[in-house]
């Protein structure tokens, strides 16, 4: 466990430091209520912490000087958090360089810190924004500035190492799951003279975990012939149609559940749209299309296709309960954390066991956790690449687990908005 | 009111009459409560409806004597069909010819009808299998067999005719909205470096009752800067990509809904894929990456898009209270109408008031529903033509209304698949 404690003595002065909070990457359902945790404990130690400035759209807002006080939000708005699905400060897609690079950004985050009298960096994000965080957790040692980061796990790609998973994976692996079972149910009632493949294509660019929970759809109780496309497994398109032919002869019908990130044998992904994002991906979308043309033209079969896109990371209203309360428990943990003097550290959902499921929080190294991209385990994928094995299901089963239904009004769910009020800028306009 | 009542004398002999169940055209997240209300309705009146004999597969179950024998199925797997989406003894797409034109179908049912004492024809579909049912409840007349047929309406499209609304939509619409809204949230945390138009196609071939439900998401309490794209009125790409541009000027992001049957003045299709289903009607798909292509070339404005298909329609996890309730209502009504002598009629949903929301069961004549498709009323769309009007506001808003969460086990829903028993066959084999 990595626990490097920076000298905290200039917190036991009069005035206590006031913290940072941003959101980073792509958002999830289940974002917020790190927020709200990291807010909610903030609030609760008024001596140690000041303020919680959020950045406004991310790391951005440092770097503009765009802070809003969270201090003007109310006790009930900052608990809506908890049940409100996207960013509620603004998230960014914004990688900083490397101090070497670009010592200008850092000479800025500084100036802005000063001026604001921070000394705590929360940043929630995923795998680029773990990297951020760990660069700004340098700036102690390399710059001189007494600042504490910690990084709050955020991904629904669950793809950061160590931590057992990422918040925000949990929900839209719920999503996913309750989808293709529910579309399922629809194409096999469709079956005997119309659509015999229904194709959904999901999330995940390089790892396949959330195409794994499509896999969650079909249990002993109910099984469900799915074909899983996993951007592990390099595509084929003859043994992918037989697989399908096979399933559909079999069940009548037959669901395939298609990651956007799978490719073929060279590497080119099924649905290449040309276009990236700024971290230089390749945004993806349209693998489904790829696959229903594969369907009609190599079997004949009528199939409809889905893409849930933003549908599926945004969807509070089916969010795990697991999922939120490991992140709010990561929101709130960082606090704790930065309280006993960590710096650089990132904390984690350690499992401890599955029947019955039990987690504690623990903690780990940001330099460790930092551009590591942690891929599906090969015993995950069955043999034939297309399914999840029994140890697969033991590690998601329990990560889906729990409703957790935000409040209603007139049919529609009740999310909260922040009233998002700027601290007053001290500092020159910086140009990004 | 259509009223036509057939001779019920021979139903007052010795053993009741059976009862025919079939579920028709596409499914919905409701229709399994329809047929809930048929199965348990009929239970309760025992001696008036001997059993109920659900068609395999819709009609086609008639045709070719594969009745499912539903009295085999447990008190709490039919009150389970309440809480499952899809057709739970399978659907299909299958429309009767004229009698004219294919007596020798017609016949066949008779047949089937006779062999296993089948009075009461319970028809549960949209505007196709209303027809198919209107045919069948001509059989006293033009053939002289007895047989009360009455169509349970279902239709996500909610497009028939008298009924206020279709069971079946209420709960498509509530995920429309409540997906639009979430992925609203999604886009507007990304719009500062990334995202800023969000894109979402929507069902809804003709009518664009679907479409409308996305202009849900916004509200007074949680406005949402919403495009809707409606079959009803003729794309215009460039006054649409003006309308983009100054909501994410204004903004800083927009959502548009697009409906799979938005087309150009000529009557093309913006997506068509050439395949056509087994009504006729061409097979949809694929709006939303038109749009995304038109967005981004023509406003170079990066943005994701999803499509729903049956996800929408088989998202019994977020279905509407409201719709559930009407769904069991119109099954329970159909069996309740036939025990009072009706023939070729349809119960509808009457709406008394909107505030409070009022509603009770009606009836339409069968004849006056069949090949009938409801568009949405001019003035519910806005006059520029992409938004909904405060009185179509008026008339979703209550169908939207009320959760009815099914039960979970593990973190998925419980759904319940039928036994699915079938009627020892008396008769020789029908080929189709």
């Amino acid at each position: 466990m990595a626990t490097k404690k920076t000298a905290t003595k200039k917190k036991a002065a009069a005035k206590p430091m006031n913290a940072f909070y941003a959101q980073s990457g792509g958002v999830t359902a289940v974002i917020n209520a790190s927020a709200c945790g990291v807010i909610e404990t903030a609030r609760k130690n008024k001596t140690k912490i000041g303020k919680v400035y959020a950045g406004r759209n991310g790391i951005i807002g440092a770097l503009t000087e765009d802070l809003i006080d969270t201090s003007k939000e109310t006790t009930a708005g900052i608990k809506a958090l908890r049940h409100t699905p996207s960013g509620a400060f603004g998230s960014c897609r914004f990688k900083l360089k490397s101090l070497e690079a670009n010592a200008r950004e850092y000479e800025r985050l500084i100036e802005v810190f000063k001026a604001h009298n921070i000394g705590y960096f929360f940043y929630n994000g995923g795998g680029d924004s773990a990297d951020t965080c760990f660069k700004v957790s340098q700036l102690s040692e390399k710059m001189g500035y007494p600042i504490q980061a910690i990084h709050v796990p955020k991904t629904v790609d669950n793809d950061l190492p160590i931590t057992d998973n990422c918040p925000g994976f949990g929900s839209v692996a719920k999503y996913i799951a309750v989808s293709t079972r529910e579309a399922s149910f629809d194409v096999a009632s469709m079956s005997k003279t119309s659509t015999k493949v229904f194709i959904v294509e999901v999330m995940g660019r390089h790892a396949g975990w959330i195409a794994a929970a499509g896999g969650l759809a079909s249990t002993e109780d109910t099984p469900i012939p799915i074909v899983i496309l996993f951007p592990e497994v390099e595509f084929d398109e003859k043994k992918f149609l037989a697989k399908v032919d096979a399933m559909v002869k079999k069940h009548g019908y037959c669901t395939v559940v298609v990651s956007e990130g799978v490719h073929y044998k060279n590497g080119k992904f099924l649905a290449e749209s040309g276009l990236k994002d700024n971290f230089g991906h390749a945004q993806l979308g349209g693998a489904a299309t790829v696959i229903s043309g594969m369907v009609q033209n190599g079997l004949g079969l009528k199939n409809h296709w889905a893409v849930a896109d933003y549908l599926q990371r945004a969807a509070r209203h089916i969010a795990s309960k697991t999922d939120v309360d490991m992140a709010y428990a990561m929101g709130k943990a960082a606090v704790n954390f930065a309280l006993k003097g960590h710096n650089s550290i990132m904390p984690t959902v350690d499992r401890i066991s599955n029947k019955p499921f039990k987690w504690k929080v623990g903690m780990a190294d940001l330099s460790k956790v930092a551009n590591v991209e942690k891929m599906m385990p090969k015993n995950f994928i069955t043999k034939d690449g297309y399914g999840i094995t029994k140890k697969c299901r033991e590690y998601l089963e329990p990560l889906i687990k729990g409703e957790d239904y935000p409040p209603y009004k007139n049919g529609m769910p009740k999310y909260v908005r922040m009233k998002g009020v700027a601290v007053k800028k001290k500092l020159k306009k910086f140009d990004l």
